[in-house]
């Protein structure tokens, strides 16, 4: 049998064998899979929903092996290390099912999750969209991001992932900001396992924050990410866009839109993340073309 | 005293002075505020919202008044009547606070949601923005929703608010959908409450669907609805522009943006909900040019 491929390994659950009202399970978060040390919202995002629907296909109803929707609040990161998730099923339905889960860690609660579940048709196709893939360039003729990012900030996580941006939205990889709030581009994993329904949750909080394109600022720690997959990923690399439309009050959003390599759009999402902007210069403001 | 306004009347909680491990709050879902006999979901948000509020200031710690976040999965739509919402503070924090809440009827779970509450500063001004406020005519310019909709279906919350929907987005009201994605228009009560942090989570889903644009197709009920409240809104009307970006599956996501009567962005939300589109004929796709 083949070795399980790291995105598989590092979001496993296990049926911790303790059972009260709510179902537990075990898992082990990777210190690979971190920024700056704090775990990423999308890897552990992934992680409770493997839990969510371990706990769904525990017991008897239609199978619904897919994400659908994702809310997470991020309370207090993990640390690198064994956690567990506890999960309860809300309701079973024909269609889709829905269940909430929440990481613990040494009896203090982190994540706090729901989940939609059910079945995605890989044959689907749109009914109607606006929304086409951005044209990229291909993916060698990206900027990869590296495992060190702005200011020093060790990005143990990009050794593990190939996040390849479009130039045109890199400048910040060189000091020079776009002044755009986007960043663009190619995401695959660094040992070739192809994207699944699963992924798509860590596709959507993959990307450096849009904000490094503004200016010179920080990394951004997460206090909500929604996710909404709406497909089956083709193999090949996902092409991901995020955008941020407002930076007010230390908060910034952040719209994420992901494609998969036939340009079918995949997984959308957004988040809320803290943003210390302290004495960095200001920006333009609404200089981009967007569609 | 004055008569309270109705949302803050339909609104209302009540400690149920039952205590177990979570706190719990009696309401009373209006039968006014509801589309097709079932309560509308930003409605029912931000009654869970003051469920939350109330958990969080019955104990010590500091003053998180508003919403900051809130996302909702609805698993059933309760019925016009008396229902629970049972809550649990997930996190206290200096700046912001975590508080999940369950609406519950009859002793089955209606809704799931989660919270972020702090405190909005009235005099926040954009670090960073791209997205302007929409340019409506006038009010008495636009088209009034009314209280009963495409297909006959009874909208009882269109007297209980002022929707005025901007003519070029309002076509599928006269049988012409324009083709396009998107409603757009002003908001606000029918009875001069002027808007606030919370009356926002009502904000995010109080259009008619952007898909009534597309073609002649059903209310669509929530699946999903996530808001991001950015501000405190002045007074006066509120300028609400909804869009859709894929329709797939059965399943339409729906961005909705929320400026204040200053053209300050005050709110952000999505949403993911359900739609038949059965045998509706398909319009063109992409052909809008959108900021």
């Amino acid at each position: 049998m083949p070795e399980a491929k790291a995105f598989d390994r590092v979001t496993a659950v296990a049926a911790s064998g303790r059972r009260d009202s709510s179902d537990r399970y075990d898992v082990a978060i990777d210190p690979e899979w971190t920024i700056d040390g704090r775990p990423n919202g999308g890897y552990l995002l992934a992680t409770m929903a493997r839990a969510a629907g371990s706990a769904l296909a525990s017991a008897e109803g239609p199978d619904h092996p897919h994400p659908v929707t994702a809310t997470a609040h991020y309370l207090a990161p993990p640390s690198p290390g064994p956690a567990e998730v506890r999960s309860e099923v809300l309701r079973r339905g024909r269609r889709m099912s829905q269940v909430r889960a929440r990481l613990e860690q040494r009896g203090s609660s982190s994540v706090e999750a729901v989940f939609t579940l059910g079945r995605h048709d890989p044959g689907a196709e749109p009914w109607w969209t606006d929304l086409e893939a951005p044209p990229l360039p291909p993916m060698d003729e990206c900027v990869r991001a590296q495992g060190v990012g702005p200011g020093g900030v060790e990005l143990a996580i990009m050794n593990q992932v190939d996040v390849r941006l479009d130039p045109a939205t890199a400048g910040f990889t060189a000091g020079r900001p776009s002044g755009t709030a986007e960043v663009r581009g190619w995401l695959a994993f660094a040992d070739g396992r192809e994207p699944d329904a699963l992924a798509l949750l860590y596709a959507a909080d993959s990307f450096p924050p849009a904000t490094l394109e503004l200016a010179t600022l920080g990394w951004v720690p997460t206090l909500e990410l929604t996710v909404y997959v709406r497909g089956v990923p083709a193999p090949g690399p996902l092409m991901v866009r995020q955008r941020a439309r407002l930076v007010q009050a230390e908060l910034v959003d952040e719209l994420c839109d992901v494609w998969d390599s036939r340009g079918r759009l995949v997984a959308q999402a957004t988040q809320l993340a803290a943003l210390r902007v302290g004495g960095a210069s200001r920006p333009p403001s609404g200089k981009s073309g967007r569609s």
